[in-house]
Formats: C-alpha cells, sequence, structure tokens
C-alpha cells in the first residue's frame, strides 16, 4: 500500500529551493546543524513560516539545537522529488531551450534530459549541449519507449498546443511551460507555467510605483 | 503634482501579463470586444477576480458590453510600464544571458537591451545579439552616463552580490536576478528574483502528488 502523499502549499515548495540554497551555503562553510530562525534571518523570512514549510518535509528537529544540515538538505530533495533524476524531454531549441539545455544546474534540480525535438530540419539529426535533436513526429512514440514523463516546452506560442497535445500522446504527465500561453491539458496532468515574464511584470511594476513615491 | 501610484498586488502583476497574451489573440482574431467573464473562462480563472484585477488598471468597462480590445491592452501595458521602452544592462553572458539577449520578445516586454557585461576577456569586446559586451568595471560608470535604471543579472552565484553593488552604485533601481541567491540590496532598490527553478519545484512535487494518490 502506498503512503498517500499530502499535499504541499505552492508558496511551500516555492520557498524550499531557496532553503536548500543557503543549506549548500551551509555546507561549504563545513556546519553541521542549522536552526529555523537562522535560515529565516539570512532569507528575510518569518521564522513561523520557515518552520511549518521544513515539518512538510516531514522532518522532525528538536527546538533548541535545529536541523541537521546534510539531513535536512535530504529531505528537502526528497520532498521535491529531486534525489531521483527524473529523465526529461525538451521541445524546441531556439535560444531559450538550448540555454536550459546547456544549464548544468538541472542535474542539481532532478532533471535529466535525454532527448530533444524540433520542427526545423535543420536543427534534426545534431545534437545540442551534447543532445539528440529528433522531430517532433517521433516524440509521443519515444516518451512510451523511454518511459518519460516530463516535457519542457520551448516552442513559438502557436505551436505549444500541439506539441502538449503529442506530450499528452505519449503518456508525459508533467510539462513546464516556457511559452506564454496558456495550455490546455485534461486533469490528470500538471503543467507549471515557468513565468518568466509575470516575473518581469512585478519588476517594471514595482519600480514605477517606488520611483513615483520618492517623487511625490 | 505627481499622482500617487497605488501599489497593485504581486498576484495581479503576474496574472496581467495573461490577460494581455489573451487580448493579442483577439486582435489577431480581430475582435474588439472582450468581457471580463470570457478572460476569465480561457484562462481558468475566477470572473470576480479578473475583474479586480483588471480595475486596477484604472480603466472602466461597461458590465454588460465589456471592454475595447485596444484601449485594454494600452491600459495594462501602461499599468506595467510597457508602452515605454526601458534600457537596461545585463550582466553574465553565458548561455542564459545569451539566451535572454537573443530573447526578442522582451521588447513587447518593454525592456531594450543597452549593453551587456562579463568578467571574461575573451567575450569582452565582442557582440552578443548585437549588443556589446564590456568589463563589469564599467558597469557602474556606464549606468550613470546612460541613465540604465534596470539591470538582469545571471552570472555564477559566488558573483552576483558583488555585480548588485556595482550595479547600485551606477544608479540602478530594479534587478531582475537569474541566480539563485538571495541579493542583499538598501530599501530604494527593487529585486525581482526570476523563480526558474521555485516553479520547477512546483511541477515535480505536484507530479509526485499526482502519480501517488492514482497508485493507492
Amino acid at each position: 500500500m502506498t503512503k498517500l502523499l499530502k499535499a504541499t502549499p505552492k508558496p511551500t515548495l516555492r520557498r524550499l529551493p531557496q532553503y536548500l540554497d543557503f543549506l549548500y551555503t551551509l555546507k561549504i562553510q563545513d556546519k553541521k546543524i542549522v536552526t529555523s530562525k537562522s535560515i529565516a534571518d539570512v532569507l528575510g523570512l518569518d521564522q513561523t513560516q520557515v518552520r511549518k514549510d521544513i515539518e512538510q518535509t516531514g522532518i522532525t528537529g528538536k527546538p533548541k539545537t535545529g536541523f541537521v544540515v546534510d539531513e535536512l538538505i535530504f529531505r528537502i530533495r526528497e520532498h521535491l522529488n529531486w534525489n531521483n533524476l527524473s529523465d526529461a524531454f525538451i521541445v524546441g531549441v531556439g535560444s531559450l531551450g538550448t540555454a536550459i539545455l546547456g544549464y548544468e544546474r538541472f542535474k542539481h534540480y532532478g532533471i535529466n534530459f535525454v532527448a530533444a525535438f524540433d520542427a526545423d530540419e535543420n536543427k534534426i539529426g545534431k545534437k545540442v549541449s551534447g543532445i539528440n535533436v529528433y522531430p517532433v513526429s517521433k516524440l509521443a512514440q519515444m516518451a512510451k519507449q523511454l518511459e518519460v514523463h516530463i516535457g519542457v516546452i520551448t516552442v513559438p506560442a502557436d505551436a505549444a498546443q500541439e506539441v502538449t497535445y503529442e506530450m499528452i500522446k505519449g503518456g508525459i504527465r508533467g510539462i513546464w511551460n516556457f511559452v506564454p500561453k496558456q495550455l490546455i491539458v485534461p486533469e490528470n496532468i500538471v503543467v507549471e507555467n515557468a513565468q518568466f515574464y509575470q516575473s518581469l511584470a512585478v519588476l517594471t511594476r514595482k519600480l514605477r510605483e517606488k520611483i513615483h513615491s520618492e517623487n511625490k
């Protein structure tokens, strides 16, 4: 019988990687123990919030002595499913797709790219950062054969929905969408939008508000 | 006297670009009018939420007839400060920095890259996507001369804080941070983290929760 996994709130999931980064820093400094207070102080967060986030991973720290750094790293990575590398496909080897394939850090995040796909015949049959580029027509079949469950989409907006259908046909269950377009998927598929430009919207507006408030 | 700008909630700012994308689709289809209900339906959001978000931009639609598409596009872009191109610097011309410079769409988001910076002497003096690469030592002086207020950081994590100091010295006020590291800045500086890997954390965990709940 499989244990039921409790749903973790999204804001918590967004903070956990920040904690991981700080914990790696501590590891480099050879620190063995960390308290939720010190994490909260460094990252400018509320201490109770940090403690609640960490509790979600199922770890139990001692209030006074704190957490063992190595164990906390392991538990957060386990919670995010980053301890086991997940094979992934990427579709669209333009500038963004190429950058993603070249970004070594994804291995830290548990993602292992096994194949890339593109519609451009000049790219098909070549390698990008050591990964072979195949035609999109092969995607569904290859996803089934290789049992790949994660797909990254970095194609032009008007091709994104078609690529989504191909992924679902091949049994892909999680889609990381870098295209500024809402994808239509059945309920059993998880889509996460990379929020590239949403983040820029926050920056440009907040900057405008700040400069205006100073000029009053 | 400058009119005081009301602070817009971050979730609203993250949704406004989604509305924009949908509105551009309508424009292509030559549709002139849109209701908050149709936006909500297409994007899978609550209608009241959409109406409240749109109200933030100061536009007043008629409940029955809806909004003029062109006007709504203009008002959202105005609200996000995307109607006027803002000059920006980017520091770090690795794979991610190069991808960003090559991403034509940033012009739609009001960002105009005028110079790039890197520590690598092999890159300095060359052009990336038509943009000159300068040594980081020139950043502060050039930011002042060119009156640039937005900086994008795509350097390795251990160099990010130093680059931040150089930007602030040069009068840069808004920093778009792609480095998985918390930057320390004075209160008058706006930092927005691109949340690249945070978004991946949501995907990998939600996928795990979904697959587990089916295997029960």
